[in-house]
């Protein structure tokens, strides 16, 4: 027996309807050199058709991905409606890969038109003749972007879309490998955007001016700009001055931002900023995209400033959990948002066992690989054939090694490729990072296995000492200092200095460049 | 092109995923004679894997109905879960209604088992010889309903299902021809669960312990029972002290309640019951059914407690729109809060042109019948042939008739079979109602239109007046009270004194009985 529901499909057009016939009066506002740019949602809405009637106009049909290789800006906004909202796929280009990358990825994808900034004009030259499907450029300043919009009608005649519709498109930077594309569609953002409404995930609401300091070509800025558009919130957008702590803050307090978004760096920048000050009109900061430091959520605490740990990868649309406390108080709820929460609505995770693949207990202690499922959740990769990240049931294999409490919490403790198997037992890379870490004298540390006769690998640091430290330091001190901390058997077998430690394209460790160089062990 | 995101069906599997697996500590709490009874999430997830259990083997396959006629308590709860998860249907039985109607009911489901409340069997015991589909009463006490879960095993394999089968129905209790069937589907109770936690509408939260006053029978209980599931709130049942202000209040208190729903007419008896009291875990009233008068909102409002107007309907899930005021405050705000307010997410809305079907503007002045899509909202009644209520576009006919402000919210002024039609215009029956039984003499009044060989319809108040006013009211006293309130050509050509307005069996004014035995107008 069937529901007798209307067939209504979950699309972008919704969200767009309501931005137009609810929230015409809502505010965007962009940074620019020299104060904002400022509009509303009404007039938005109005240059998203001319928008797509321009496309059109253009040749650009259903299915056709369109790139962006932009900052957080109005435009950029526009862009985000107008493409889906035709049928075309959004294909968020990431600015701060390498042309090679840029090349490589834009191929992949199909690109047929790329919009790009004006001020990324330079980085898009380096590529974009290496893209064959790239049939026009579009440079979002007054000669063409505007120029294209001003010679069109604010109408345009939305299609009926399939849900299942491809709507939007990032690619992973993964380590391994090349990047690989994750398709998003209607659906699976519908979805996204309903949860990111909800209290016990970000809470997106009316009264809200959101300010993301997270890329709009990072798993499209976390799902805020569909959020917004969704709850009527005001937005309000850096540009360029993405990293800048001081735009922040003055962004922040004249506009009064009540929900700030990005990665832990940057709010390590805008707290020493911070001072004295404090940012009253703000109700909440999400911070997701690696492990949040709890003295950090503690400092912002103590300014009166909720920051609330979000996990999740572009895999997962991203959001996978936001760590906010249940009806908890002091100390339980503090150790409730320094993990990374429980998952979201429409989101189902377990562990499994980094060997078996057999399903662990959720005590808190045990710990195995995340795998997740939902419709937010990646089924396989763009042009791939099967799907290695997929179980047999039907599980996303995450790559992430966490423990869950009972109820329902997890605590990331590694990721699957970089934790040490040592004599039948697991030992955390990160959790002995965190602490060589904690080391006054040193400034940076990433740890490996090496390869053991008996125990199979062995934990190894290498250990960047910080400049004033670097005659004075020694490996004894680092040990010393984690055997506070840790058993025997974890103490890793030697501690190396180094100068730096290698990094990706993207500024995370590359422990694959360091497993590759590594010396084997010196006495085995 | 397609996304390639998981295909992961929307269904109350997930729900109650999330009770077992995250909230297996959060409680539900049922009312008794004496005292309260008291478990846990996760003592009822158990218990629904044995319900379910019994349920097959009992016979119940994937497609039946299985209807409840039972109060709002734990065991219903079990229902609403164990049912639609082994892709039966929950079918609530309206306790209400006349084993007449209930007998029609049943038959037109096919109800093959009924599941009732011990204190309810009298009624059943009316109708149930009559339903010939029905193949097993499971009573609600010790001896049966109890007796059939301890028999079973707390493990059930539920079935995959499609997102599209239907989980639920309730009978629309409509004052015209015979309740109609209106059949929810899993996804279309999932995503009004997923809205119901949204902060711009219930705002259902982990922190909220809900008490609901409105019936499990009535719309699923406004879609409570499975945001409670999805959110982990606690669940606080009035069982069948429904009616009862000062079960409520104590109920309220004891158990510190956060977030109560039911008709107006229950808040105007807890009201009174108040006292000096307040409630001051109470963060907000969800209150819908009919019309909210700007004064209870205010009364509540002076206790510090937030009374949110709703509007909705059984064909709509039933969440429609809260009134939540925007960025607002003081009397704007209040002016929002006492209209129904804006659109949910996932439900659109336009309002049409009493005779032409013409869309109106969103002026706040025009008003027209409401026509709403969603994918919660109903195409079709169970057993109907085509679809009288739906639009050759799609949408559905609410009946009700409203103006929209320019911001969305909806001020309902009518029923569309209500509304007047005089000389070309139309005159709105409640305001007028409203208006006559604000005269202090006044106890209940009812407009029709009465025919009119020159105007097609005219105006005629049917008045009730107050015990210890009945021989000195006059029908020029209340015209001379409207006269001040409205232009001359609203005012009723007569008044017409009578001792009761006729109602319907769930108490709402009764016009078509008015209308059928209307004395034709006096003076034409």
């Amino acid at each position: 027996m069937h529901g007798l529901m209307q067939d209504y499909p979950l699309t972008i057009h919704h969200i767009l309807w309501r931005v137009e016939r609810l929230f015409a009066r809502k505010q965007v506002v962009t940074k620019r050199a020299d104060g904002v740019h400022r509009y509303t949602y009404g007039e938005m809405a109005a240059r998203v058709k001319q928008l797509a009637s321009a496309l059109a106009r253009l040749g650009v049909k259903e299915g056709d991905r369109v790139a962006t290789l932009a900052w957080n800006n109005y435009r950029h906004l526009e862009l985000y409606y107008a493409i889906p909202c035709m049928g075309a796929v959004l294909h968020t280009l990431n600015l701060r890969l390498s042309p090679d990358q840029l090349a490589f990825i834009a191929n992949d994808a199909g690109d047929s038109v790329i919009v790009v900034d004006e001020t990324l004009l330079p980085l898009l030259e380096k590529f974009v003749d290496r893209v064959p499907s790239v049939r026009r450029v579009i440079v979002m300043n007054e000669e063409d972007y505007e120029s294209l919009l001003a010679a069109e009608e604010p109408s345009y005649e939305w299609p009926r879309l399939d849900e299942r519709t491809a709507m939007a498109m990032c690619y992973t930077s993964g380590t391994t490998g090349h990047p690989k594309g994750v398709v998003y569609s209607h659906r699976s953002t519908f979805l996204h955007t309903m949860a990111a409404l909800q209290s016990t995930t970000m809470g997106v609401d009316e009264h809200d001016t959101i300010l993301p300091m997270v890329p709009m070509f990072h798993a499209n800025a976390w799902g805020l700009p569909y959020a917004a558009g969704m709850a009527g919130a005001n937005f309000v957008f850096p540009d360029r001055w993405m990293g800048d702590a001081d735009a922040i803050l003055e962004l922040a307090e004249t506009e009064r931002a009540t929900c700030l978004a990005g990665v832990p760096t940057i709010w390590v920048g805008v707290l020493q900023k911070l001072a004295g000050r404090t940012l009253p009109h703000v109700r909440q900061i999400i911070c997701g995209g690696s492990a949040v430091p709890r003295s950090l959520i503690e400092a912002y605490e103590k300014r009166g400033m909720t920051l609330l740990q979000a996990w999740g990868m572009t895999e997962t649309s991203p959001m996978g959990s936001i760590a906010r406390p249940r009806s908890w108080h002091g100390e339980q709820a503090m150790d409730a948002r320094s993990t990374q929460g429980p998952p979201s609505p429409c989101v189902e995770w377990r562990i499994a066992d980094l060997e078996t693949g057999a399903e662990l207990p959720w005590d808190g202690v045990a710990f195995g690989e995340i795998e997740v499922r939902g419709p937010w959740v990646t089924s396989a990769y763009l042009n791939e054939t099967g799907s290695a990240r997929t179980t047999a049931d039907g599980w996303f294999r995450t790559g992430d090694v966490a423990s869950i409490t009972p109820d329902g919490y997890i605590n990331i403790v590694d990721r699957a490729k970089d934790v040490i198997k040592s004599g039948g037992e697991w030992v955390s890379s990160v959790e002995l990072e965190n602490a060589i870490m904690s080391h006054p004298k040193v400034l940076e540390a990433a740890v490996i296995g090496v390869p053991h006769p008996k125990w199979q690998e062995r934990p190894v640091g290498y250990v960047v000492a910080r400049a004033e430290h670097r005659d004075t330091i020694s490996a004894d001190e680092i040990l010393t200092h984690l055997s506070a901390k840790f058993m025997r058997w974890w103490l890793p077998d030697e501690i190396r200095f180094i100068d730096e430690v290698p990094k990706t394209s993207v500024g995370k460790f590359d422990k694959k460049v360091l497993r590759q160089n590594a010396e084997p062990l010196r006495e085995t």
